[in-house]
């Protein structure tokens, strides 16, 4: 059962108004190329150009921000290898508060610097997102930290909602938006803004065909936990849905798209040769999907979610050569 | 001598009307790493995202779109290797008028079929820019074509100068403005625009060092033909300034900075891992210049024009491995 007393209008309203001049109003971008050979418009929602390169800074500066005093001051505390950390980390830097960051014992040099050059203190445990759950648990309780978990809290949802309402402000007469799906606070949080704002509005989720938890649960109609997740998609290799942003999902999404790996990898290297924009992987699902997903969006004003851009530049260019039909030097925007 | 009738307020305004809703408006990004590495407040103007993935579109939509119906017609004519071409052939295809591309015999495959992709008609003449200029000069004559010539003609000054005017508007506190210059028709447009709209407000060209033809005749004064150009930065290999262009840069501009082709790369890296954004060689070059010439600009507002985005996935996978200091998958926006 949703609480959906959490999702009203003036919830999402404060969220908007909390990250007002902190989070970027990420620009709608367009490209010729792209749109033709999906048969349809696709305008591109850029939160890989947000702060710390992906939507996360939302949820977790709005977060951060609507706690109370005696809440905030302690510090706050999280489990996250990727993007949530770093803004977990510079939200927590922007309000003179601690972050304390649990990541795995094999984080790569590249993440643990990134994060720690926000001012978090980094603490390596365990291989598994459980272990690494477990153990902030159980230090927030001894420090008296305060939890903001990647997506388990609603206030967490409603940071990320307001790429939907800067959605409607920029693309008022866009009809399908696509989201990328791990966890599902950006999607969660987009399927309750839509319900409060443009109900409409058909959202999906899209996911690697080989992390496919949320299709299967979505489906089935119940959380369905996978074995594996081997996508080059970092950032969406959850096992299962979260169980915050499951039911919001289930009852307002119109589906869960898959892609393959080939065509994620097709997509990045789209957006970087024609749109000129840095897509990390997991950001790119989502014009994947409206790739491999056309003839379902015909015509139609479709929105494409490019979640973030942190990528190693050696996943850049294990992308090349270049498939056809994809010419480098060029732009068609 | 400039004729600084063809420069006025009302020429600027009647090409940013042309333009409006047909080039992009493009956005203004910050990346905080950037201006801390600068010591500056530096906003990069991003027309690696405007049509055909670079400024060209503007003063070559600009100059077809003002041309007489007689003039249009029987179809346009131009040289180019680059950008440019690309640029007039999708302006002309947006006019259905016939576009007419010289090109060298040299050319690489995806330039000539990127150029192709928007209509044009190609014809490969010779090798150096003098005598590819030479055979559209003849047939333009010969077939009653109208030549739009990359730099040399106020109206494509005009069209580039638009720039400007949207940077007044997006930025209006800024104090200085970094421009790449070439042939010199964006940095002459926007000299010519900054005299008319903000005078007070410090133009600054940026050059390669290996092909310092501008900074070298602006410090003399007059016109310096070099001999060479071997730089990474494609679009900026001119062996002197252009004519049109030259006096107007030399009344208005503050100084011509010089970049080595390692700060170049370093600069395209930057924006690539921290912007997110796809910058070619010579659009990197303000950015190169913002880094190198820190000293001067401390603690000012400036803007740095990323002025295209075309480039081939070899030249970028040829940047990595990562200069220090500059981690992978992270954004300080």
């Amino acid at each position: 059962m949703v609480d959906w007393d959490s999702y009203r209008r003036p919830a999402f309203e404060k969220a908007q108004q909390l990250l007002r001049g902190v989070a970027h109003r990420t620009p709608i971008m367009r490209c010729r190329t792209l749109s033709e050979m999906a048969g349809c418009d696709v305008a591109l929602k850029c939160e890989n150009l947000q702060k710390v390169g992906a939507f996360k800074f939302r949820g977790a500066y709005a977060m951060i921000a609507s706690l109370t005093e005696t809440e905030r001051s302690p510090g706050v505390i999280t489990y996250s290898s990727g993007n949530h950390a770093q803004a977990v980390a510079l939200a927590a830097k922007l309000f003179g508060t601690r972050a304390v960051i649990v990541m795995p014992e094999d984080a790569s040099g590249v993440k643990l610097s990134a994060t720690r050059g926000y001012g978090a203190e980094i603490l390596q445990h365990g291989f598994t997102p459980q272990e690494r759950q477990a153990v902030a648990t159980r230090l927030a309780d001894e420090r008296g930290l305060t939890m903001v978990p990647p997506y388990e809290d609603p206030r967490i949802l409603l940071g990320q909602g307001t790429v939907f309402m800067e959605i409607l402000e920029q693309e008022p007469h866009s009809e399908v938006v696509l989201v990328p799906v791990g966890g599902g606070g950006l999607l969660g949080g987009i399927c309750a803004a839509a319900r409060v704002f443009r109900p409409q509005l058909e959202i999906y989720g899209v996911e690697p065909e080989v992390a496919d938890d949320w299709a299967r649960s979505i489906e089935s109609g119940r959380i369905v936990r996978i074995a594996t997740a081997h996508t080059i998609a970092d950032g969406l290799r959850s096992l299962e849905p979260g169980k915050t942003p499951f039911p919001i999902v289930k009852e307002v999404v119109r589906g869960i798209l898959r892609v393959s790996e080939d065509q994620i990898r097709r997509a990045m290297l789209l957006l970087l040769t024609r749109a000129k924009l840095v897509a990390e992987p997991s950001g790119a699902v989502a014009v994947a999907g409206a790739l491999a997903h056309s003839q379902r969006f015909r015509n139609r004003r479709v929105v494409a979610l490019i979640s973030g851009g942190n990528v190693e530049p050696s996943t850049l260019t294990a992308l090349a050569p270049l498939p056809s039909g994809c010419p480098a030097d060029s732009s068609d925007r």
